[in-house]
């Protein structure tokens, strides 16, 4: 395992954990943070920090950081408080003066300026001379004020001592003329007070702070930043053996490239597909997972491996490894990234299993474990045994399966099923992973249990999969997309929302209603900066489950070919460009921290706004859940969260019907009849005359 | 500093500090938690915890801590979890097994035995018998469950290995008639499932688990158990000097016995005394605050030391070290404790003056410093030089004091002020004092701003005063004590709450009505398990200001002398008792943590529920906040939350009017007059018979 870093033995770590634990016991003990008792300063909480930075915040190269500390010291004197922050890899510290914000709170920004791990902390120290000059401006009595200007010569004249250059001399001076100053009885009050409290020599003094009993917060809290599609991205899953537009031929690289206009005018900016890789041919699952399959039949391509290759190859009927890299070429050009499924198993003809028989469980017949959920069992898959003795060389491999496909040039990875195997071995890989790539994307595929989803995002998947499918009425969608928005998600979970995926065609769409299709596609696209649709089924309202009850598509892609209708009149694609055309103009939709719920009088009807950090741009959804109905009620709306003088009249221009609305004050009717479109996606506009008015539809 | 442990060095503090930092980057960098990539448990979070183990969890030896953890593991593997707790001067660990809640939450429950500092963590592995037999259990296939057998036979086997005694047979027993029965083709299936799924020998299994693959959570998280005192006390704050029933005559520690029966009949178990030192005669304060004082001014306790002595001298009016220890000793066989004022400042003839000059600040012109706060001046009182180089020195004097109060039998310490002294002296004077002697109290007289009085709590302060003084409306009431019994606070911060105070005659009693003190009262009382009053001024309704406008009471005891007429037929000594009775005789009311507001639909009734944690006792208040008018309203009153049936009828019984009310379902009629008694403090009675019902007032 050459060039990867092999986890710690045990011993090692022990060691560290048990000096974390000594530490805290040393702090318990009441030692001071610097072990200086004259150190005052008090930092009580740094924010943010997921788990007191056991996991890194994650953010947005470019984007700025927020940080927030509770800062406080004994008595009245003055405090300040500065930001420290660097780049993981370089030793020295930035420093930002950080702001009182009232109730002990203090805050301050920095920008990372490009993607990789950063540390932040927070130094604050007592400062005398501001403290000095904060008594000193409040004194009325003249002796208490001469006796006090002394008392702050000799503090000056002790900054002048840190001072270089010209600051020096200018510093000393000061000192020296306040102490005659002091000493003058002719000298007016006013006048000594003035030149005590001089605020251009202040402003100087101020440079030179004596931080030598400064506290320092005792971690450096762990960032990760993520270039910007982590925060917003627009994802469409395909199937490349089914691109081929002649019915019943297995689709090439070569057709996805000429899909490439059609989907990227669609508006999106990835392009993902299931395992590319040779499919086993023993236990091979025939149409709608049949158990035999014939001679004909494609399987399952996360039954991945045969005879000719493994992960790192590429299904001979796709094309070459130079056809891929020739796609990647092209998709970039049409401004389309793509993105492979990582799916980390084996079809019985994998290589893995006769290289490697220790990386799989026998069983006492000498037979290999596949993978089973009893009575269930999935004889075409194995599953590799994270407990072999052997982990660290199948560790290895696993991630060199990323790194190949990283080598390729493919920088985003959605990660099939990862919470069936060990939640280290992903820290680990990832971490790695990003060390030497960290424009590197990972998606988790984990449709499992809150705590599972939550740590996987934690340990370091940029973007995840949530229960978007399954959160259909108004409620279930403002309680779920409130938690998605809030602490402590919000500094590390990632949503990424789909309305349909290969493995959910949801109850709701199997009707086929276009209204259905509409909406859950608005309230994905504008819910969640980061979606996906699984298409040509999605715009083509492929809506026919397997059988009644069931969540599978009929003859689904997952176990044979399809062809696919582009030409159909019906399809959704013109309406699907129209909201991720509105996506990518309005940066409110772009981010999901300004997520804010608003009051509909109409079970039927959901509203949402979203806006830009700096407010310049607001946004208001509203979306009728109901698709066989014209819906209305009244929409309470603070003018201020918008951004508007309650008295102003302004403009709500519906960038999906292009209709315009002028409105003011606090409750509005909106209406929306689901056989027209059944949403508003609106943007506030202030200032009546905006030259984006015009600018749809030209 | 003999006895005293020096803070460390700086280095020493910094290399401890950086090990932590680096641990936590090192589990950054994914290194599994154990250094084996095999460890395959999550320990997600260990709850409760504060600040990540920064400080420690504050409980009552004798009552039930219960520690949760999230944990899970990939796929579908059976995890088991267990507590680990021990005395931290303890190396040994006691361990009890965790219980799923659902959702990834495990529980457990561990009792501190007495009085001192614990450590606890979490423990968590996959058990592959356990998931085995999970599986077994779900077979259906014969060919199966005979492999399967296979597989668990040489898992028993394993097992039987670490297994001892007679266990060691039974179990390599039943691994090999489980082997041989799975390779008899004439044995039916049901039997041979239900040999591998015995029951009783899967119990004998399951205390031979192998843990060499578990997870262990990092840290040991500090927990710091108080005496019941802690949780429950009840304070009666007076001035000895007054003490005497003679006008004019300066009161005696024997003048305080003769009070402590009336005082413990009102039910009282600690009796609080400010300072007992003797008093500075340099700028000594008169009457009301005078500047100057008169030759028989008996000036403030807070003025610290003459020429006779300090903080660990009696003032000699009061009477001698011999009178004191006597007092404490009557005040023992009377039920209640003594609790001593420590406020660390000097009066300007305080002997620390001329001994240790260095722990003052001088003026230039040589004088010393004394308090101010511009353009306010406090010339009676020298603050301590906390930044001086003689640091360790002041220290180590400052915790003597408190040793030596300790030594003369006192337990119970109200602090003057902690906020205008280092958080650092705090946490490591506390720490050290607590080491010896766990059963010591420290209440802190922190009236500041919140993130300043939390962290005097985290450091290790075991009660604190509130803000409740000045929380007088409903909305102000419920919010904050919504807030003093909810998470995070209510894991370290522990409410003592007070009426009045020789400091604070809030306005709301300047008036006098007797129903306005009651009702202040109840709430105190019946809101907070920790409460006080100042007396006699509160029961003889003291509530003249010094001016108007002011919080401060006309001739204050602070500085002078005052007699009381405790025979005031006016008085409010039996109303006190019987409220202090009601909260001896509730175990609802002896503790924070199930306080929850009720819904009555007038804002001058306030309506709350307490419950002991068995919930066989549930008592529920109501108070009118109006003094001048009867409040009536309908309460809601969800019947579950006081555990009876919805359909059942349950008795109300007012402890303080001794009526009872027959109720059923969930909304009430409550009417208080508060010419009469602004409160009611319902006793819920499920069992109509009920050998309490009859034992008030006989």
């Amino acid at each position: 395992m050459a060039k990867t870093t092999a986890p710690r033995t045990t011993a090692a770590t022990n060691a560290a954990t048990t000096a974390a634990a000594t530490t805290i016991a040393k702090q318990q003990a009441g030692r001071p943070a610097s072990g200086d008792g004259r150190v005052r300063a008090v930092i009580d909480a740094v924010l943010p920090n997921v788990d007191c930075g056991r996991f890194a915040v994650k953010r947005i190269a470019g984007d700025s950081v927020r940080v927030r500390a509770h800062c406080f010291t004994d008595g009245h004197d003055v405090l300040r408080v500065m930001l420290l922050w660097r780049d993981e890899d370089q030793p020295q510290m930035h420093e930002v003066p950080m702001q009182p914000l009232g109730n002990d709170v203090w805050a301050a920004e920095f920008v990372p300026p490009v993607p990789g791990r950063y540390r932040y902390s927070v130094s604050a120290w007592v400062d005398a001379f501001q403290s000095w000059r904060h008594e000193m401006a409040r004194r009325v009595d003249a002796a208490d004020i001469r006796l006090a200007s002394r008392i702050g010569a000799a503090e000056i004249a002790a900054i002048a001592e840190r001072a270089r250059g010209a600051d020096k001399k200018t510093l000393s001076r000061w000192a020296k003329d306040l102490e005659s100053a002091a000493a003058d009885v002719a000298l007016d009050v006013p006048s000594l007070k003035s030149l005590a409290l001089n605020e251009e020599l202040t402003l100087l003094a101020a440079n030179y702070p004596d931080r030598t009993l400064a506290t320092q917060f005792p971690l450096e809290l762990p960032l990760v930043a993520d270039r910007e599609r982590a925060r917003f991205s627009t994802w469409y899953e395909l199937f490349p053996r089914s691109a081929s537009p002649v019915e019943g031929k297995h689709g090439t690289f070569r057709d996805v490239e000429a899909r490439l206009p059609a989907i990227a005018a669609m508006g999106f900016d990835v392009l993902y597909f299931p395992p590319i890789h040779p499919i086993g041919r023993e236990q091979r699952k025939g149409p709608n997972n049949a158990l035999g399959a014939g001679p004909g039949d494609v399987g399952s391509p996360w039954a991945i491996g045969a005879a000719e290759g493994g992960h790192k190859s590429i299904l001979a009927e796709l094309g070459t490894a130079a056809d891929f890299r020739r796609l990647l070429a092209r998709a970039r050009e049409a401004g389309l990234e793509i993105a492979l499924d990582i799916a980390f198993q084996c079809a019985p003809d994998h290589p893995y299993v006769k290289a490697h028989p220790s990386w799989f469980r026998r069983r006492p017949d000498g037979s290999v474990q596949y993978a089973e959920n009893p009575p269930k069992k999935y004889q075409d898959i194995y599953p590799f045994n994270f407990e072999t003795e052997d982990w660290r060389a199948l560790w290895a491999e696993l991630k060199s399966v990323i790194d190949h496909w990283i080598g390729e040039g493919v920088k985003i990875f959605r990660v099939d099923n990862p919470h069936t195997k060990p939640f280290a071995f992903w820290e680990w890989a990832i971490g790695e992973i990003r060390r030497s790539h960290p424009e590197v994307i990972f998606l988790a595929e984990a449709f499992t249990r809150p705590k599972v989803m939550h740590r996987l995002a934690k340990l370091g998947f940029s973007q995840s999969y949530t229960y978007f499918t399954w959160r259909n009425n108004k409620s279930e969608l403002v309680d779920y997309f409130t938690e998605l928005s809030s602490s402590p998600g919000i500094d590390y979970f990632r949503p990424n929302v789909w309305p349909n995926t290969p493995d959910i065609l949801h109850e709701q769409l199997q009707r086929g209603e276009p209204a259905m299709f509409m909406s859950r596609l608005v309230l994905a696209a504008t819910l969640s900066a980061n979606y996906g649709i699984y298409g040509p089924a999605f715009e083509l309202r492929e809506h026919v489950p397997r059988e009644p009850g069931s969540e599978e598509y009929l003859n689904s892609e997952k176990y044979q070919l399809r062809t696919w209708n582009h030409a159909d009149p019906q399809s959704l694609a013109p309406f699907v460009a129209r909201v991720n055309r509105i996506r990518h103009d309005n940066v409110a939709l772009q981010a999901d921290t300004s997520l804010r719920f608003l009051t509909i009088d109409n079970d039927q009807l959901v509203a949402y706004c979203k806006r830009s950090d700096d407010g310049s741009n607001v946004i208001v959804t509203v979306v009728n859940l109901d698709p066989h109905n014209v819906q209305s009620g009244w929409l309470s709306l603070d003018p201020g969260q918008i951004g508007v003088e309650p008295s102003h009249w302004f403009q709500m221009h519906d960038l999906l019907s292009n209709q315009r609305f002028l409105w003011q004050g606090g409750r509005h009717f909106v209406q929306l009849n689901p056989h027209v479109v059944p949403a508003h996606i609106f943007v506030v506009r202030r200032r009546l005359r905006d030259e984006r008015d015009f600018d749809y539809f030209l």
